[in-house]
């Protein structure tokens, strides 16, 4: 079993390899972004289609049905150490996968939930990560439909940042002048020039009127901040 | 006409309610968040039973198809200047909501695309913002599966914000001595002890094993700092 | 590209060529009428069968997802100047055919619309031509189930042509001494000898009892007249 | 049997009502021109809902499975002199109520056929009038997708109208100088100033650029004519 | 053309062959009796698994679709001058290839109807036989229900021929002292000993108690007769 | 338990009342025939408009499920001694009520076949009687497509009575002279004159040559004499 | 809360009473054979009918989603200590009531499972004791099938019962001396005398030829034992 | 004939083979347990994936549709003399199947019942063992459900074993000082240490706390036994 182990370990480098069970708008933004930061992925689907689309772009990608054991040793995800069950709406194909990468032993297995009877079994199951993306981003774009912030992120309860754009008061000071943190409980974190990216705000950086900008603190704040003009 | 559109104007508010079309996993945590941050918002679902579920959660909730123009009329949704359209599944419903929508002249139309055609289509109609729950998620997610880092988001292309553990060299020194910014390209944002909230990070914080920080910065660098040990 | 564009456009010719998406009855005899014509046509439906039965009537006809980006540009699609958008009932694959086209930038889009809201979402698509067959065949077949009309057409508001049998008073008569211009406010346009083609009528014209005539006026005045007997 | 006619003949008035079966695109534009034309509509169709739209346009409207000669005794339907069936995609359903209006001996029976088998067996039963209009409107379309004409119609073989803006060669004079019938083998039929209705040209009406006319002649004349610059 | 018709005329041979189309229990008995009777017979199902079964049994088999012109012609059906629409329970198959070799011309066209509707249709369209089997053997087999007959046929209103077994009082008689005519309205038209076939009953025949006999009649009087004892 | 029987014997009558369980076109017939034969009749369904649309014709009819034991009890079906199961098309539920019918100890059970497979079990449950009527209607028919036969009925093998028109050799005569039993193996049962009913055809019997005639016989004698001109 | 909880306990009393969902042929068999050993049952399932069927059987019978929380809920199910899930077929639905049962700390669950997969599953959400009737019963019956034993038992890995007819060696003698278990290694358990009970053996009893008895001892040599004549 | 017989005969041996026809949970167990007994085995299923996931693991097994009557003779079914249906949950092919093994004669077939009526319904046709598994193991689970008992079968009507811990009162004699048998009514028959296998308990046999006896008796004894502190 060590053997068999070893030579796989060594395939899947440090940075470690991640198999992607459904290859859907979630699992396949996810197997690109991670094939884009060098990450090797396995991608498993059951449909043919999508397989073939994405048969440049993934390490691998194969076509199985995820709910059968043999499909999914001989494809070794047996031997994988981080799993991702994005499987989309078929609530019973997502917990047969998941119950076999659990029964494997697997050390890491993500799995993607479409309500909150499913988050429980696959807690119950013993996924180590639930992931609810429509629950999150619904969540995330309410703040943004409420007005004028422009993105939004709240990383844990009660501690947001927002990009935004500037009030008035703020405006032709250097950020050490202008007391957002006084005023606001908030720091500006970042700054962006139009056609420019984003640089890290100092004391000295003075913000204009045309200028977006990152604030963190907490959330309340960060939502009455935005809606200054 | 111009009478029947005043009252309604003024009921509205300021802070402007919102109609969200759609209650779904995504409709509903999203309708939800508004209700949380005082906002009024209508919520159109076609199916009874989850109209009735939220009933007593948002401040108004009505059945209805909100395919057909006069179901939409009758409830005054011509008269908002927020709407989001939260269709799951179903492309044409989401078309022919969002195509009644903006010819009513809403001036705020959000949706959600569950394609990049669907998000074409969306766009060509003419509405304002379009979103991709399952995509965007599928990205951040892919920023955790790979280790270390905590919570992912980036904000603009190659500006990024990680919450993580602190690596060794960095841990027992003020934030100005640990040269985190001339070394690693970041900027140690915000930073949370054990069972306290996120606070601001100043030059003067000392960063402890087990605290959690945020650090700022090009994605890559967020990145590569979250792997150091 | 514009290298590609050249060659393409010498093929079509000065008289310029057609994609019609969509061959069922509408887009059929839309297509042959063109060949008709001589100009050249590429003929696209998901059907197999569809497109066998047009194989040889059609100067190109293929089995293509018109829905999908990827078959159409291996078609030329994007390179024609000229489209219809033919398809059916499938309210979807219509939308996501015409978002297509339009995303191409071909000057000249038609489409087929089955409803309203149909021809609405097509038109904010930025459709050119929407027409919808059914809503006006129903309205020409109006009038002539009603009885003495043999055919009917409506060129603009309240100016329609009428084929029809002659009134009494007008029999015998060369058309300028019949007067009726004057009395029903019409103009007799052409006349069709029983085995003869229709031929334009001039003033000396004298209608027979077994004649057809064509007039033309006011869409009351060409009712009341085909009713007089 | 006698007595049983007489008084509904009177009912009905000279105008003739009309029953339409099937209240779908087709029928529903049928019923409410032959309304607008002040004549007496007695709708049918098995959608309770479409009854429902219809409810306050046309005379009688109500919902019943046509297929049922009970259903259409009670409504009177074997009493009518005129009768349309626009039953749009149910084959089964319009050959089942076309065999009963003609069991009834209906004396003016006008189907929808949506094929040319459709439409033989609805000649074969003994409809007497059988309607296309989705094959019609395609030939229809397909002269104004090549180009120039702004409307067409085709009377007879070889005998059409055309509506189009006006060649430079015409523009300027009087129609009687400007020898459209012999260059052309075309007549002028009637003219539109920009923001005016259509009139019926006469000799001495002197057409200018931006003008529309509508020609009438064999239809390769039209069509060469609605060519020219 | 005149030559393709030519041989075929005298393959058919002075028996005439017969194309049943659709080979449920209907067609495949009524088939399967032709061939029985040295009948040529051109057997059609769309059945793949029926034609195969058959295809040892038939004189051509072949799986075809009957509502297709093409396909009807391209078998020669169109030169047959006897048909079977035999097809089971597809209201619209069944008309749309009645209508089909109605309109080839051919001149004995027979077909099972499922309804009354449906055989309404049927004789419209001009097909020469309509039998309804369902129907008729349930009015057949009711008078085998009640009792005492063990076959029933009617041959019109009002004339029926029953096999029976003998009542008492004809028993040891030759049937000219029986009085079976004078007393029951009836004639014994053949007898069957056990063991035997029937023969033709004569004035000398002597009917015995375990005998079979069939009787010829009125109707009523034939089922009087079977109930006595 | 004998008096609950007692009185539903009585109540019967003389003439034993029939319960006949599905009424399609098979059911329907057979117990309409009983009816105006002055049978009782139980009918049952399923469908409730099946039902309606017979309860003013049987003596009694009610919408049920027969495969119920509690149903058909409920219902007094085990006490009747006559059923029939012409259920058509639901093999299952054929052989559900069968099965019930047989376990209640019922003496004459007839059911419908509509399969060899489906008569081999109902056989082997114990149904008394298994009737195939699309079958033996398509032996029937087979007769009267090849010609000349205008009725045809088989008692047994190889014994058959066949209306025909007469062949020219036995015209002008009477019977006892035209040698039909001698020549043809055959006799001449019964006659009709155009717009007489059917009589008993005795030696005297002259046959005209409009005149329709039942012959008896072998099979193929019946045949080769329908064929004679 | 904890008053809530008191009453009920001493409701359910001593021997404990059991919720059972799904009330298909297991659930019913095990619900019915509870109520027979006088403890109380709450029957669940969701069909209407099935929850008729029995209402006047167990003790209490509802009709309700049970892969509802708040369904549950309203029930009191949280509050029984054992509970069963004999859902039949809908995996999903048994995967969701048995991660509720376990999310309400139930003592003892119990699950049928359909698959390995199944039962898997059940085990990793928690359940504590997984049944596999189909699996179960099929190897049971595999023994019996294979010739004369009449029923047969395994309590564990090698150690079963088997009831069957005595071998001729021991017929006629006293235990004690038919030496069965050096013989065969196995010992008679019990004996049954026809038209009695059975009663347990003792090293008196006589076996006799019409007997059956009871025979334990290793899965093998009971099998073998069984065979002897 | 007879030779073909012949050697198949002596293929099937002394044991004789089986053939089991459904491999669902309830026919693979048997088949597999059937196997392992060294009996030869045929099964048959219509899923070609549940074939070949049996292909080496039962002796011959094959794709077949078993309602077929040639498929089951080209295999040869016709010659077993033991037989099981053991189909799942389609009635109909259950039935047809049972009745074509009752139509060769095969001496003892077995099949599976999902309810009473099919139950009935196989008895009716001849099957000489039915068997409900669901039932039965939901019978005997409902023991279990109750406490203390590990496991549970009861032999016939009144005469149970059980599977159970000892009560306080008898651990530590032996049984015959136990009075097992004059209190309870009961004799235990069989002992388990931890971690050995079950050996059939002798009158010196000392229980001990730890150990899992069988008890066999009546019924309610075995239950009041089990329910023994």
């Amino acid at each position: 079993m060590a053997r068999k182990t070893t030579p796989r370990k060594r395939r899947t480098g440090p940075a470690g390899s991640v198999v992607v069970i459904g290859l859907g708008r979630f699992g396949r933004a996810l197997a690109l972004e991670l094939v884009d930061e060098d990450t090797e992925v396995l991608g498993i689907d059951e449909d043919a289609e999508v397989v073939q689309a994405l048969s440049g772009s993934l390490t691998h990608v194969v076509r199985a049905d995820s709910t059968k054991e043999d499909a999914l040793r001989q494809l070794g995800v047996h031997e994988f150490d981080r799993a991702v069950v994005a499987i989309g709406t078929d609530l019973e194909a997502s917990i047969l996968t998941a119950s076999l990468l659990i029964s494997f032993g697997i050390e890491n297995v993500w799995a993607k939930a479409i309500s909150e009877a499913h988050g429980r079994i696959l807690t119950q199951l013993g996924v180590h990560h639930v992931v609810y993306p429509e629950h999150d981003m619904g969540q995330r774009v309410a703040h943004l439909v409420r007005g004028r912030m422009l993105d939004y992120i709240e990383f844990e309860d009660d501690f947001a940042m927002v990009k935004t754009t500037p009030p008035a008061d703020i405006i032709g000071l250097p950020l050490s002048n202008s007391a957002v943190r006084s005023r606001y409980g908030l720091t500006v974190v970042a700054i962006k020039r139009p056609g420019e990216g984003f640089t890290y705000a100092t004391p000295e950086t003075v913000v204009q009127a045309d200028d977006t900008i990152i604030v963190a603190g907490r959330t309340r704040a960060t939502e009455r901040f935005s809606e200054l003009q």
